[in-house]
């Protein structure tokens, strides 16, 4: 196992004090070193996440201005336990209810729900909404078998918006509702990642293979082949995805080439030409682009696309600002 | 060689056409693709870099506002032409001059300067500063004789920031020689790259290896040995940095971990965590941290140290926003 660690039982713990130190302006602790809130309180609706470590920016990377109030953090793929989850919930919460954003995983479900009956006996409102972007893990109309990967970024970022901006519990998860409803994601992998408690890879894939629609944690994808050039990568994935939400002539969308750790912002931006290419035939237009990694799994290489199909609201709150350590923008 | 590619050849203008493609609102060409300018043209001293493709978000990435105007695009590892430098110098001075900022390489310089010979017939008049942070390429009192690395980003950012509040080419050349003058780097590689056109790795590397001191094109470093844990790697790094430029009560200072490619997020905030807490020894106070990935040797396996010395005004023209596609900071 090449990595820089100590032992590898405290790879988070060690990891969130390095985030704690290089950030303490803007991030602070409920308490404890997984529970990670914004350090400024903000009178609003509160959004959180919540998921398990090994996914940087994921998700604790958008705990921020504009964004998350705070993230439950688990150990490396693990679900944070609904005790961290609570004392986020609670540190968070001004009384106008907490949305619960998080990725289609059923450890995280159970345990985003056992936190908020918790959280009703301190009578705190909450309320869920499922990140389920990856077209590649299930067919059309089992959307709700699908698991969340990178996409769950632009419901971050609108429904954060939308809190900002004073919206109130119900109408937040509605914005949610409807940006994780008109997301869309699919991955490719080159090489898999290692989790450090473990210390061996956690697939073998050969060394002329790719494996498209595979997970951020290594799960089967639709087909492994032999790789192929970019072009003709990117255009099976996109193929998925315009399968699945069908672009017209001049519907907006965004969209969002994410590293998914090892894989060069070089190779990046040659995907994007080719998708960028595929977009124009179906004549639809790009509103903006985010190319880098916003849900890795740590050194796996390969990367996802993601379309978010916007109407005016979601336009307008995704062009809104934000800060964290790991993204900042201003208003486009 | 396992890359989202086509043919190799065109690894560079097809990144580059992907780049054009994502981000038309910010970045433009001075006529020919591996010449890049900002899309809006600003009225004050001009800024420019240049170097060889496979560093993203090195050299190009900082083409935005407040930091550079200008960046000349060479092959992966290749210093640009004389003409591509000429070309992007043409299109941006606005007659107050442009300042090249580039890394102390020998084809770089010879290009550079060569281009300055061309402006002067054109009347622009140019200026050159190199970046030369890279301690473990050459001893102290050799510093003219050390590798430009990450730390260049400090100059652009400080440089940048004084060109765009209106300081003329030679108070801008002041600001950039002393942030030039006040940074320091050093890195270490776990594992090689692969130029595209070449398709085998640059070096190799034992399972259990390390080199600390290796520069972002593979160049030797001072020491190939086993692989110790963060902690350790950390120390004999911020030794090298720290007998080089060392740091006493009370100085100010901001931080660069910069990941060279396929080093996880996670584990640079585990070398962040070490970097802190040898530096609150010396009693010097961290102004800002960055962590990220600022200058890149594709999917290489590794992550450099950047520490920057700030004065009064090194910390004002750092602290300035600035906003291209690949960085993006507000005040702070």
């Amino acid at each position: 196992m090449k990595k820089f660690l100590n032992d590898p039982k405290n790879f988070v713990d060690e990891m969130l004090e390095g985030i704690l130190a290089a950030h303490p302006d803007q991030l602070s602790t409920a308490g404890e070193l997984r529970s990670i809130v914004r350090a400024q309180k903000e009178n609003k609706v509160s959004l959180m996440s919540g998921g398990g470590s090994g996914h940087l920016p994921l998700f604790m990377g958008y705990v921020g201005d504009g964004m998350l109030d705070g993230c439950a953090i688990g150990g490396v793929f693990q679900s944070p336990s609904p005790e961290q989850i609570l004392k986020v919930t609670k540190a968070i919460d001004c009384g106008k209810g907490v949305l619960y954003v998080y990725g289609n995983y059923t450890g995280d479900i159970m345990n985003f729900e056992m936190s908020s009956e918790l959280a009703e006996t301190d009578n705190i409102k909450t309320s869920h909404i499922l990140g389920a972007d990856d077209v590649a893990s299930a067919p059309k109309g089992e959307e709700n078998k699908r698991r969340g990967v990178a996409g769950i970024f632009y419901v971050f970022k609108t429904a954060g918006a939308a809190a900002k901006e004073g919206a109130d519990l119900e109408a937040v998860k509605k914005v949610a509702q409807k940006a994780a409803a008109n997301v869309r994601t699919i991955g490719v992998a080159l090489s898999p990642c290692t989790i450090p408690e473990i210390g061996t890879p956690s697939f073998n894939i050969g060394e002329d293979e790719m494996e498209i629609g595979m997970g951020i944690h290594g799960e089967p994808g639709i087909a492994r082949t032999k790789l192929e050039n970019a072009d003709s990568v990117v255009s099976k994935m996109m193929e998925q995805i315009l399968a699945d939400m069908p672009l017209k002539q001049n519907d907006e969308i965004s969209v969002l080439i994410n590293g998914l750790g090892a894989t060069p912002k070089e190779e990046l931006y040659i995907v994007y030409r080719k998708v960028n290419a595929l977009i124009k035939k179906t004549g639809a237009k790009v509103f903006n682009v985010y190319v880098g990694e916003f849900a890795t799994s740590m050194e796996m290489s390969g990367f996802s696309i993601s379309v978010f199909k916007l109407d005016g609201e979601l336009k307008t709150y995704l062009a809104k600002p934000a800060r964290s350590p790991f993204f900042e923008q201003r208003q486009l």
